[in-house]
């Protein structure tokens, strides 16, 4: 029995549009921040046994059907490269050809809300592909693991490393060279702190249809984000907020109207996202320099990064004014690293009612807000790649049974 | 003194993004739909005396200065085209040389709201150029006044014809091949009915910056346009409705997609105009053949436009139903041609209360409606290009005092 924690990853420079459905190659390269596990990610233990009669899954708690071509695509490629496994203190002994016969008991667990637009697939089969890896002793390093999660879920890739990682697209029709690498790991740029203004929504994709049909999305996937990826990962290298923050805007924007350009258009963004877009782009051009960059996946959620602390806390001011809680709960309100919050000064509801409005509103009427428009935020930062859980207390099943605990 | 009357146009091929700022020249070429003016026009009275001082304008009973590029462009032109005016009964005598001498009075009245997204600065500058070109007895043709009046505002040189009209880019450095062209009147096609559903809003333009920051507007206007272009003059020639809404519909979600890859974003449509496109998309689908087009101009209202009466019945009904009114004034909810709402079993409110959901809604829960986000509707149909009223009683000016009425 093996668990395991990955990470969730928001992408700086999108993917959108595949080239291959089953094997799920992508048209362009993306680049994504791999966020603080601690705050988002997914826990995943994965058991065999000979007394297990077949592959079975669990979800949050609640069986699951493994029968899906991912599911399947991911099991199989990782049993092709299992290899000898013994433990003589164990008594185990599993041989590479074993594994072919031995069926597998799996339990998955986001600490975050599942189908929400928060890359729970993402973090969730680059667990699958990492806690699989482990128990088989597969030999292959995370890169290669990164191309077997890519066939559950494409993001899923990019949640094989911590810190900035880009996705390579890849050459090859078998998609063996489409696979994640690390740019640069979370140390790298620790400064940035990352706001998430969540809208509880189910998420839908329409990428097939972006692909057959916006007669956009091939001249962006091969003209524009070229470019686009080489300015990034010079900006990631040097730090460069302001780059940084111009490339990640325009690149979730054009995303979001490539889906637009699509028959029928796919809105993801909705007034609460546009109107959080012009917060920002009004902060930021009051500012010598850009203070926070947005970005905005297939769904409402606005992932807000913020240059650093101090940025942060001024981001956390500007949103509470805007979009205070429903109720006077803001510790349901405000989740993750509650300490950004403090910072600014909000310890309490009657702290955001006395927030004035940001400087950057120059005429004299009060801005209207918006109570209610926003679920909650999640305050993280930058975060590690997969790590293994070796306390068999923070295992999903259990030992004796290999049944959710 | 003579007064004019222009309609309004909708693009059905947008135009967005200027090659010339001062000249208003455009990217690409872009077809219209002329409204009928008897819903939706500019109604414009020129008056010359030797009495007059100065130039003076009149919008809506209130005076407005001349004194924008965009006005002097206009009057410079004409004047420039002026011919000498002989009316004997009258005892008018003016030389092609006094017109560059002699003061202009100008009263123009908007029969919608002014700047509310309706195009009320394309009828505008319309009926100014058309108006002023009657009043000094200019010899030019309505193409040729059109590329006056794109001095104005871009979209207004398709005002100045009915039905479907093509605005030709152009190539010339002086512009004097860029200028609108009748493609079919407005008997060519006279099925269609044209339902507005107005949300007001001020408007505001964000061109310029489309044309320096979007990366796909310039793919837009050099690949995509020109082959629509073709393809729309195609459907229109054929009345085919399928070819005509597919589009209408793509080119209207490109142009807002170009909006969206603008820095800072722009966007127009908001949720209501997302909703909108939503019923359109999953009506046109549970048919065998699309029963309604949508387009979006620089703002959230939309302009449907059904293929035949009895869609555009089904229309309003889907709409009501959808988008019930705040109050129970049925007559100020739907302006314009009101028999497609009788046609449609709609006399009072209580026959908007009891419109049952679309059959295309299978699932059992009811949609949410969303009462209060338009503000009313308008129905229309095509309609004609400028015309004169020559009844007196219908000029904005008094006759004796050259002031307004």
């Amino acid at each position: 029995m093996v668990t395991a924690q990955t990470p969730t990853n928001i992408a700086v420079i999108k993917y959108w549009g595949k080239r291959d459905e089953t094997l799920i190659l992508p048209v362009n390269d993306s680049i994504s921040l791999t966020l603080d596990p601690s705050h988002l990610c997914t826990t995943t233990t994965v058991a065999v046994s000979s007394a297990f009669h077949q592959d079975r899954m669990w979800l949050n708690a609640k069986e699951i059907s493994l029968s899906g071509g991912r599911f399947q695509s991911c099991l199989r490629e990782i049993r092709a490269r299992a290899c000898d496994v013994e433990d003589e203190n164990k008594g185990i002994k599993i041989t590479k050809e074993d594994w072919a016969k031995l069926h597998l008991h799996i339990a998955s667990y986001n600490n975050f809300p599942t189908a929400a637009g928060l890359a729970s697939s993402a973090a969730g089969f680059a667990c699958l592909a990492y806690a699989l890896g482990k128990l088989m002793n597969v030999k292959e390093d995370e890169s290669q693991l990164s191309a077997i999660a890519r066939q559950g879920s494409g993001s899923a890739c990019r949640s094989l490393f911590g810190g900035f990682v880009k996705w390579i697209m890849g050459k090859e029709d078998n998609g063996s060279d489409s696979l994640a690498v690390q740019l640069a790991d979370e140390k790298h740029w620790d400064d940035l702190v990352i706001v998430i203004a969540v809208k509880e929504t189910s998420s839908t994709s329409g990428m097939c249809e972006s692909v057959e049909t916006s007669l956009l999305l091939q001249h962006r996937a091969k003209e524009i984000v070229p470019k686009r990826i080489l300015q990034m990962e010079e900006a990631i290298k040097n730090r460069d907020f302001a780059s940084f923050s111009q490339l990640t805007c325009a690149d979730s924007n054009q995303f979001h109207a490539v889906c637009l350009d699509t028959s029928p258009p796919i809105f993801y963004m909705n007034d609460t996202s546009h109107r959080i877009i012009s917060i920002a782009e009004k902060w930021n051009r009051s500012e010598e320099a850009p203070q926070v960059a947005y970005t905005f996946d297939a769904g409402p959620n606005a992932v807000l990064i913020a240059r650093n602390r101090k940025a942060a806390t001024s981001l956390i001011q500007r949103l509470l004014y805007y979009f205070p809680p429903n109720s006077d709960d803001l510790s349901s309100y405000i989740i993750g690293d509650k300490s950004i919050a403090k910072d600014a000064g909000i310890n309490g509801i009657q702290d955001v009612e006395a927030l004035p409005p940001p400087p950057e509103i120059k005429d004299n009427i009060p801005p209207q807000k918006y109570k209610g428009d926003v679920s909650y935020f999640i305050c993280t930062r930058p975060g590690r790649g997969p790590v293994l859980l070796s306390d068999n207390s923070q295992a999903l099943l259990n030992g004796e049974t290999g049944l959710p605990k």
